[in-house]
């Protein structure tokens, strides 16, 4: 478990670690009732402000919700919890575009690569049954969705949490921070084209259990994204 | 900028998003100077103790920092501030070792790559120092030591924060929670020999700017890597 120092002002500090050892020791697990604010209080010797403090720190992080009147919850889920950490390094111009989408790329990448090996049926129909859409609808926010949807399903097909959450997390970064480069992107003619040929190029890799083709295909489509989000950014 | 819902009992949460409005818009910057906690209160007309969890709950994901007597301060560096949220993720059992494992694959993957195209000759020659050394010591704990160094170096050759704190993180996961895992592999006969074997070929591909020996050699590593953490935790 990840230590970090203790002030002694830092009362709230000690609840938090308390909290955590209890998740550690298995003794608190996901989708569970936190013990009460006074019981908490008591069985540490600190006021019940600092376990208010310590209840507010963790619904932030995203690990506790707050029921209203009926006490603090362990979430269930914990898709949405590193947005507000990368937003933040974001906003604080701590990474800029381009790396957010030299680290998509990566991730898309050995993304496919596994969904490659791993995509069940129900994966690659819903895959083939999108880009058939892609390849008719005229409908330009629709073909974001779509476009979402596609990558969305690779990065569930590699069936790991970590890149789902955190492609995830990229793809909200990328609507927030690069405003509707999406669309941009899918408008232009001669990007659609190109676009829906590597589209069904990854998706027929998938079928074929190809991995060396998936990882060609989804460069070829990185390719077009980062060349058209360096275009944009270089203009900003 | 991410929303959140905001509950009407949630006051704190209105001063969280009133400071990233800050960032957002570069009023604040990083290193600077938050306003004191009464200035905050009434701009927002808000009680000071709502200021206060705020400011606890910023502290929390790591963006601000208190400093005694002094006021509450933009952090300069953001370089730790996954490590929370990741490791409740991984305490909770929403990953595992194998899903870090692939994740540190894709990742590494990538930045060896970016490693080729921009490594610098310090980086160059710290590597391959560090593998000078790596076929000389004798010392178990010296080695560790040596490979957590070698992997940074390819992390910061990238040239892109977010391979380096990602990876920064996943490697201190790896350390907490597969105790010991480095120096098991790290010892036994078998792996010595061909993880220097790779970590040279690495080393020689990123002076040659060789990308696709870059990808092959660290994919070898991976693989060793990876089948030696399946081993122990298969055997958990």
């Amino acid at each position: 478990m990840v230590k970090k120092e203790k002030a002694n002002n830092k009362v709230y500090k000690g609840v938090v670690e308390e909290i955590k050892n209890k998740i550690v020791s298995g003794e608190l697990k996901k989708g569970q009732k936190l013990p009460p604010k006074r019981e908490l209080a008591e069985k540490l010797s600190v006021s019940r402000a600092s376990v208010r403090e310590a209840m507010r720190a963790l619904e932030v992080i995203g690990f506790i919700e707050s029921k209203q009147g009926a006490g603090n919850y362990i979430k269930e889920s914990f898709e949405d919890v590193l947005i507000e950490p990368l937003s933040m390094m974001f906003m604080l111009q701590q990474i800029n575009a381009e790396e957010i989408s030299e680290l998509r790329r990566g991730l898309e990448l050995e993304a496919a690569v596994l969904a490659a090996e791993r995509a069940d049926e129900e994966d690659i129909l819903k895959l083939e049954h999108l880009i058939k859409e892609m390849s008719v609808t005229e409908n330009e926010d629709r073909n974001v969705i779509l476009d979402k949807e596609f990558h969305y399903t690779i990065a569930k097909a590699s069936k790991n949490k970590m890149f789902l959450n955190i492609l995830n997390v990229i793809s909200e970064l990328i609507d927030n921070f690069i405003k509707g480069i999406r669309k941009e992107i899918l408008s232009k003619e001669e990007n659609k084209e190109r676009l829906l040929k590597v589209h069904s190029e990854i998706a027929l890799a998938i079928r074929e259990r190809n991995k060396m083709n998936v990882y060609k295909a989804m460069e070829k489509h990185c390719t077009i994204i980062n060349e058209n989000i360096l275009l944009r950014t270089k203009k900003e």
